[in-house]
C-alpha cells in the first residue's frame, strides 16, 4: 500500500541497551555540538544526575529513561537547529512537557536526548474580542487557566487533575481529555492555530487567528495527539470561551449504576447548556480516598453508597443556574435515583469537591501497585467491566481492590486495580486482567485508550485492539513521510513489533 | 523536503480539452467495465445529456464540467471497485454530494467521471444515550436535521443556507461552516468517526462511536475539508447535542459598525451559553432582498438602517432564555447600539427571519453577475474591506453594488459585488477587486477562504495568500501519498500552477 519504501521497525532488545534500529545515542562530539546550539546559556543543557532523574522518571514510576542530556531551548529556532542536527546524526529525541504521561510517552526508552519545552512559556497575546489566546507550549496548564481567567475574563476549555504540572503543549500532543470535554469539546475542537518543527528542522507555520479558515488540508490535527512523533509543537492559538459568571456543583450519591445512568440523562436534559461536568467515583475508590480526605456533608463520607457523582454547571446567570440545579436535584431525589447529596454553597466548597475527585489518582498511587486502564465504553456498559474484573480477580489469593472513577458523560472510565501495600507488578494478577479487559472493551465497541494515549504502554496493542491493517499502514506511511529517520519519540505510539 | 519523488502537476490547457497530466477520459471499454461494476441497475449509471447537465453545472453557473458518466453507487464496495478501476486506468473521478459548491469543487474540469454519493443515504442508527448518529454521505442536510429533531429529539450541529440540497458527506468534505459554528463548533469538533475509500480502492475504517478515543493519529481530520482529494467519505458518525427546548430570535438594527461590534460583545456576555447565532446583513444586501421579501415589523423593512442583525438563542428553559434575551435587547436599546428591532413571538416568526437571511445568496444571484468573496477577518476589520471595495469601485463607470452579509461572530464575511442586469464577468471590475481584496485580507491577518473552500476557484491563490512553501510542500506530499495517480478531484484544491 502506498508503495511504502521502507517500513521503520523499532526493535526493543530486552538484554541490551541498543533498542532502536538506525538510531544512536549522543556521544561526546554531539554533546559539544548540542552545547554550541544552546549557546551554553545557564540551564539550557542539563546533565547532572539528580536533575536528570526527574526528566527520566515518569509519573507512574513504571517507565524510566536513561537520557544523559536534557535540552531546554528558548525559542523555535533552537528547536529547529536541535532537530536538524539530531536528524542528520540520527539521534533520538523525546519531546517533553510536564512529564505527567501515565503511558510512558514522555521519557526516553534508552539514552535519547530529552527536548524540554518548559522554557518556551510565553503567553504572547490574548484577543478579547475573539477569545483567542496565543502562547508557547511550556506554559503550565494551571498558570494558563489562572491568567486567562484573572487577566482576560475568559476560560481555558481544558482541565485535568495534573494541571499543576502538565504543560499546554503536552496537553495538545497527547490530545488530553479531562473533565470539560463534554461541555467545551476536544482539543481538536479548540485549537485554532499551531506552529510545529518537523524532524528535519523545517518550521511549519500553521498559525492562524481566524475561527474559520478553509484553505487547504487542516494539518494541525495531525500533530494533536501524535505524542510528538510527527513534529514538535512550538506555539499554539487556543479558543477560550467567555468566563462563566456562575458555577454550581453538587456531590450526590446513588445506590445502583442504573440510577447513575438515569441521573446522567436527567442532567443532560435539565441542565442542558450549563452542564459542565458529570464525574463518577465508585465506593471502592472513595474508600481509598476517604482515608485521607473527607467528603463534607455526605453521610458517612459518601462511602455508604455504591456511587458518588460530582455534577457541575457553569453559566451566565446565577439565579437561573441555581434554579436549574436545584430543580434537577429535586427531581433526582423525588425519582429515587439520588439518595443523598449536597449542593455547594460557595466556590470553596466547589473546590473541595473537585479536590476529592482529583485526589483519586495520587492517593491510590500511594496505596500499592496500580494496574491502570483508561478506557471508553458505551454508557450502558460503562460499569459492567469493573464488575467483570472483580469477578475474575476473586479467584486470586492476594488482596486486590478494583477502584473506579471517570468522566462517565463521555463514556470514559479510569479502572484501576491496586494491590495494597505491594508495589511490584504481579504477573498472575496481570494475566487475570489482560488481555481480558481489552477484549471486553473491543467486544463492546469501546476504546482501549480514551484519553491517556499510547506511549510505550499501549502502542503494541494498536493492531490487535484498535486499528485495521489499512489504518496502521496509513499511520506508518505518515510517520515515515514526516520523520524518515524515526528520531522523534522513538519506540512509542506506533507499534514496535 | 520529504524526498518527494515526483510532484504531481495539474496543468490546465486553455485551448485544448486535455488538462491533466497522466489522466485520461473514460472510453467505451471503460464504460463497459463501469457498467459492469454497477451491475447495470436502473439509475446507477447516468449518461443522458439532460440528466448529466445538472451534475455538470455548479450552483453559481460559473463552472461547467463535461462528464459523460455519473456513477451512483449503492454501497462502499461499489465505491471501492470504481476507484480501484479508475486508479488502475488513470481516469479522473469527481466525488459529488449535493453539488452546491460555490468554488467549482464538485463539477469536473474536463470529462472526469462523477461519483455521486446520493444513493448512499441511509440513516443507520442513532444512539440516544450518547447523541451519536451514524449515516451515509448522501443524506440531504435538511432531511437529516428533521429526522434527528423529530424522531430522536436531538439537533444536527450544522446548518447552512443550502440545507435543502447539500448532502452531509459534502458538508464534511468541504468543512462547511454556517450559522451554528460559534455555538456548536466546526465539523472537526463534531465528527466522531468516518469510513473512507482511498484512491486505490482501499477501505479505511475510521468508524468509532466513542467520544474519547486516543488510539493513534486521528486520521479522520485529514478527509474533513479535503474536497474529496484524499479519499471518498462513505459513512460518518456525528455528535448531536440534545434538542434545545426553547428558541428565541430577534431582528435588530444598528446605525454603525461600531454599534454592531458592541452589540456582539454584549450578546456574547449576556446571552452566554444560549447564544446560537449572530448574523449580519448590511443595508446594501437588504435593499436587494427587500425587493422580494419583507422584513416584518422592522421600520421601512429594515433598509433605513446601516445594518440588520439576526440574533438567535437556543436553550433548555423558555422563561430563563426569554428573560436573558429581553434583558440583552433592553440593554442594547438603552445604550443606543441598537435603534430598532423586533423579537420573534413564535417559531413561525423565527423561520421568517432566517428565510430573509438565507435568501441573500439566491436573490442576489438573480440580480446580475456575482463576484463572490468568502473571507475571514478580525472582528475590528470585518467591515472595513466592504468600505474599501466600494471606494475602489466608485471609479468604475458601470453600475455596481457591494452587498454584504455573514457570520460576524466568527469573523466570516460574504462580500459580493453585483452588476445589476449584467450576467457576464467584466475584467475591469474584476481587476478593481482582485488582487486587492486578497492582499487586504492577508495584511489584516484574515483568511481568503473562510468556509467555501478552494475548488478550482482559489486553489491557485494558496501559495500567494494562504500557505508557506513548507506547508504547501506537506500538502503535496500528502496528496501524492494518498493519491499517487492524482485521480481524485483533479485540478482542484491543490495549486495547478
Amino acid at each position: 500500500m502506498f508503495g511504502a519504501k521502507r517500513v521503520i521497525q523499532f526493535q526493543r532488545c530486552i538484554f541490551g541497551k541498543r533498542f532502536i534500529c538506525n538510531l544512536r545515542n549522543a556521544q561526546d562530539h554531539d554533546k559539544a555540538k548540542l552545547f554550541d546550539i544552546m549557546k551554553q546559556r545557564k540551564g539550557s543543557v542539563l546533565t547532572e544526575a539528580d536533575v536528570l532523574d526527574k526528566f527520566n522518571t515518569d509519573w507512574t514510576g513504571k517507565f524510566k529513561g536513561h537520557s544523559k542530556y536534557v535540552l531546554v531551548p528558548k525559542d523555535i529556532h533552537e528547536v529547529s537547529e536541535i532537530l536538524k542536527y539530531c536528524n542528520t546524526e540520527k539521534i533520538g529525541v523525546v519531546p517533553q512537557g510536564g512529564n505527567t504521561s501515565v503511558v510512558g510517552s514522555s521519557v526516553a526508552i534508552d539514552e535519547e536526548v530529552i527536548l524540554s519545552l518548559a522554557r518556551m512559556n510565553d503567553i504572547e497575546s490574548f484577543d478579547e474580542t475573539n477569545g483567542i489566546l496565543v502562547c508557547g507550549p511550556g506554559v503550565i496548564l494551571q498558570t494558563l487557566q489562572e491568567t486567562v481567567c484573572n487577566k482576560y475574563n475568559h476560560l481555558v476549555p481544558i482541565d485535568l487533575g495534573s494541571k499543576g504540572t502538565c504543560m499546554i503543549g503536552g496537553n495538545l500532543s497527547t490530545n488530553a481529555g479531562g473533565q470539560y470535554y463534554y461541555r467545551f469539546g476536544s482539543i481538536h475542537a479548540n485549537i485554532i492555530g499551531l506552529e510545529v518543527v518537523l524532524a528535519n528542522g523545517t518550521i511549519l507555520n500553521l498559525m492562524n487567528l481566524n475561527r474559520k479558515d478553509n484553505t487547504g488540508y487542516d494539518l494541525k490535527h495531525l500533530f494533536i495527539g501524535a505524542e510528538g512523533t510527527l513534529g514538535v509543537i512550538t506555539k499554539l492559538a487556543l479558543s477560550c470561551p467567555p468566563l462563566p459568571r456562575s458555577k454550581n456543583a453538587a456531590f450526590i450519591a446513588s445506590n445502583t449504576y442504573g440510577d447513575v445512568e438515569r441521573t446522567l440523562m436527567k442532567a443532560k436534559n435539565e441542565l442542558g447548556e450549563i452542564l459542565s461536568a458529570f464525574e463518577l467515583m465508585d465506593k471502592a475508590v472513595l474508600d481509598q480516598v476517604m482515608t485521607e480526605k473527607e467528603v463534607p456533608l455526605i453521610q458517612n463520607d459518601g462511602t455508604n453508597y455504591a456511587f458518588c457523582l460530582l455534577v457541575e454547571t457553569q453559566g451566565s446567570h446565577s439565579s437561573h443556574d441555581r434554579e436549574k440545579m436545584e430543580s434537577f436535584l429535586q427531581r433526582c431525589m423525588e425519582d429515587g435515583d439520588v439518595v443523598d447529596g449536597v449542593l455547594a454553597q460557595d466556590m470553596k466548597q466547589i473546590s473541595k469537591m473537585w479536590e476529592i475527585r482529583e485526589s483519586c489518582n495520587p492517593i491510590i498511587k500511594s496505596k500499592g501497585y496500580n494496574y491502570k486502564y483508561d478506557i471508553s465504553l458505551p454508557i450502558k456498559e460503562y460499569y459492567t467491566v469493573a464488575e467483570k474484573i472483580r469477578e475474575r480477580l476473586s479467584t486470586c489469593d492476594q488482596a486486590v481492590e478494583v477502584v473506579n472513577w471517570g468522566h462517565v458523560i463521555d463514556g470514559n472510565l479510569h479502572l484501576n486495580v491496586i494491590t495494597p501495600g505491594k508495589f511490584n507488578v504481579d504477573n498472575d494478577i496481570l494475566n487475570l486482567i489482560e488481555p481480558f479487559i481489552f477484549e471486553f472493551v473491543v467486544e463492546k465497541g469501546g476504546s482501549i485508550s480514551a484519553e491517556h494515549g499510547l506511549g510505550q504502554c499501549k502502542n503494541n496493542y494498536l493492531g490487535k485492539y484498535a486499528k485495521t491493517p489499512e489504518v496502521l499502514s496509513v499511520m506508518k506511511m505518515l510517520k515515515e513521510s514526516f520523520d524518515p529517520n524515526g528520531i522523534l519519540n522513538p519506540g512509542k505510539f506506533l507499534p514496535t513489533k
